[in-house]
């Protein structure tokens, strides 16, 4: 049986030339980077290095890039360091968050237990097809307002926010503003700077790397209170030994993102495009997220009388991996907060599936997703007490 | 030029083993352990097999380990953690955690980051061999005692702490026992239960397993507020795509560390005791640090009148790797808070180094080291105003 990932939005396969790079530093240039021996100095070249191009990949300084174990970790750290900074004013000031309702997880969650220590924490509604309204983000901001936290593309449908608009807005009241770039990253173009960026967080399994890293960028006089406490190391942001293979992956994982960014992002919008154009020719389907300030490699559909979890497991029987809510929470049997804050019902919400695509898929396996897919689709509606034929 | 890597305290080379166990998980078993489909659940019989291996290093259940970044996100996670939950009484009931004067900074930062937020800590002292004052720890202990940390043995000095006596006061008590093992796992004998611990910490990279990849044993019941909030990953304990080939390289190097723990702890203590004999046989030298109850891989001097710093880089000059501090602390310039904990000075702690060794440590290494020590020793001692000759 054929083996088809159509599920790069939860997680990518490492790519080759990472898996090269991180090779010689598990057991030949193995040494602590903190240690100052030669086998500490020669590992600590390689993270060096690779804080440059993860830097690069952002138009920041390689010092504003701290390591983290990944996404969750890089926005549990600009969430709570940030807010941390405030314990002291929350029986005066009031101190406010303002986030979305479309978060991943990794940021939701953080704002909750901030609200549970006292935090006010607003969220942003978005549109039908899931962009922040950034008129709502104008009327709540306030000099109380610390910390803007909005991602830089939805995880499940792809949706892309006007980062630049909500750049300028917080800056205007001198809060800071993080945004989750873990599906954006590599899929975007980013510039801390001209989108006046605070923090943002990034993956590097989502790109092509290993899992186990990320990074948050910290903008220069900018200073979390650290989640790991420690020996001292990121500037005393992160205490831990370095994760060596781990950033020389993740730093090999930008290089190569960045010079394959053009190619990459034709070869998938074109692919998306025909999967989009094939799936949607079965009757009674329709598209999730905005239809063109998506994601260059997200397709979410929606099928009216089916459910997501049988669609997913008749994918599977056939070999192809889907997604019906983020990975993280693929598991859950609630409908996507993303779907029903988009204003779908919580039946079509059960009714959709995410088809991400990648570096690694191939016209031929678009063509057999769109010409197995009416059949299961049929058949799962005959089967269906909701299916009106 | 020699490379003689003796700071296996520090950081160890990835086992061959570990390393070919790990590499299916790149790029061909690459799925997200989160996702319900074929990929997904691949990787998941992985992670569970990882599990089951660190488990029974421990003599604990597969159930009861969190998989974190390493050492210093479990120590963070156990203080924190359990601390967290007592935010609520700090006005009132005066919530109380005992520690240890020696403790890596990855406890101890943690703890005086508690301080800051209200909580009271006390430091246990130690003897003149680094081992814990438990006559301290029983007059200490009260019923607002909810977490006592003390390390299974010190990272510098490799003095190895009374576990079992300790999990028995803090065990009358009602008191959450936690310890640091990062030392410890693989060089001593340890059972979680026998010991009464609590929670345990220990991270793959100091036992020829990869670095970036930890876990912390939390006995079922005890439950740690997260550190990381997000996807609910870890039994909602630590949220994160699971690094699985770092949790599957975690596994494979307990599941050898078991296997090889007799063969490798008879071999390591032959090494080190002709090291110890070797080195102090230059006048004036003397052992930091029990001289039995010690980690079968460490050896720690104090050299009259030289700089610990110097006799490092002349030992770099050759090839040798050796520490002054731990590694996390090695580019500080204060001296060791282990050392002046044992009521060393800071002229001896200043002028104290460790050697620790490893599986690849050969006699040929030792024979190196000790045949070159006295040369570079008296040559610095020449050098130095502080010598009397």
């Amino acid at each position: 049986m054929k083996k088809i990932f159509m599920d790069y939005a939860s997680t990518t396969p490492v790519d080759p030339a990472v898996i090269a790079a991180m090779q010689p530093f598990f057991n030949s240039v193995f040494g602590n980077p903190s240690s100052i021996h030669a086998f500490g100095r020669e590992a600590l070249d390689a993270v060096d290095n690779a804080r440059k191009q993860v830097g690069t990949m952002l138009h920041a300084k390689a010092s504003d890039i701290v390591f983290t174990s990944g996404g969750t970790e890089a926005d549990n750290l600009a969430i709570k360091g940030i807010a941390y900074q405030h314990l002291d004013d929350l029986s005066t000031k009031g101190p406010h968050i303002i986030t979305s309702v479309i978060e991943h997880p990794a940021v939701l969650e953080p704002c909750r237990f901030m609200e549970k220590l006292g935090f006010h924490v607003e969220y942003l509604p978005v549109d039908n097809d899931g962009i922040i309204d950034v008129s709502h983000l104008e009327k709540s901001i306030t000099k109380h307002t610390f910390l803007v936290s909005v991602m830089a593309a939805n995880n499940e449908v792809g949706t892309i926010q006007p980062l630049q608009e909500i750049g300028a807005i917080v800056k205007e009241y001198d809060a800071f503003f993080h945004t989750d770039a873990v599906q954006g990253v590599g899929k975007l173009p980013i510039d801390v700077h001209k989108m006046n960026i605070d923090l943002l967080s990034l993956s590097a399994h989502k790109i092509y790397g290993p899992k186990g890293v990320g990074a948050l960028y910290v903008r220069k006089g900018v200073k979390p209170i650290p989640l790991l406490h420690g020996g001292g190391h990121e500037q005393g942001l992160r205490s831990t030994t370095i994760n060596t293979p781990g950033v020389v992956g993740l730093g090999k994982a930008c290089e190569l993102g960045n010079q394959r960014a053009f190619k990459d992002i034709t070869y998938m919008q074109h692919l998306r495009d025909k999967l989009i154009k094939g799936v949607l020719a079965i009757e009674e389907t329709y598209l999730n997220g905005h239809p063109t300030k998506r994601l260059v490699n997200n397709a979410h559909f929606r099928f009216t009388a089916i459910e997501g979890e049988s669609l997913l497991l008749s994918l599977d029987d056939i070999g192809v991996a889907a997604a019906t809510g983020s990975a993280c929470s693929s598991k859950k049997l609630q409908a996507s907060h993303v779907l029903l804050a988009m204003g779908i019902t919580p039946e079509q919400a059960h009714g959709s599936i995410r088809l991400s695509i990648g570096r690694t898929t191939t016209e031929e396996h678009i063509n057999f997703v769109v010409d197995e897919l009416p059949n299961i689709v049929k058949k799962l509606r005959m089967m269906s007490p909701l299916w009106h034929q």
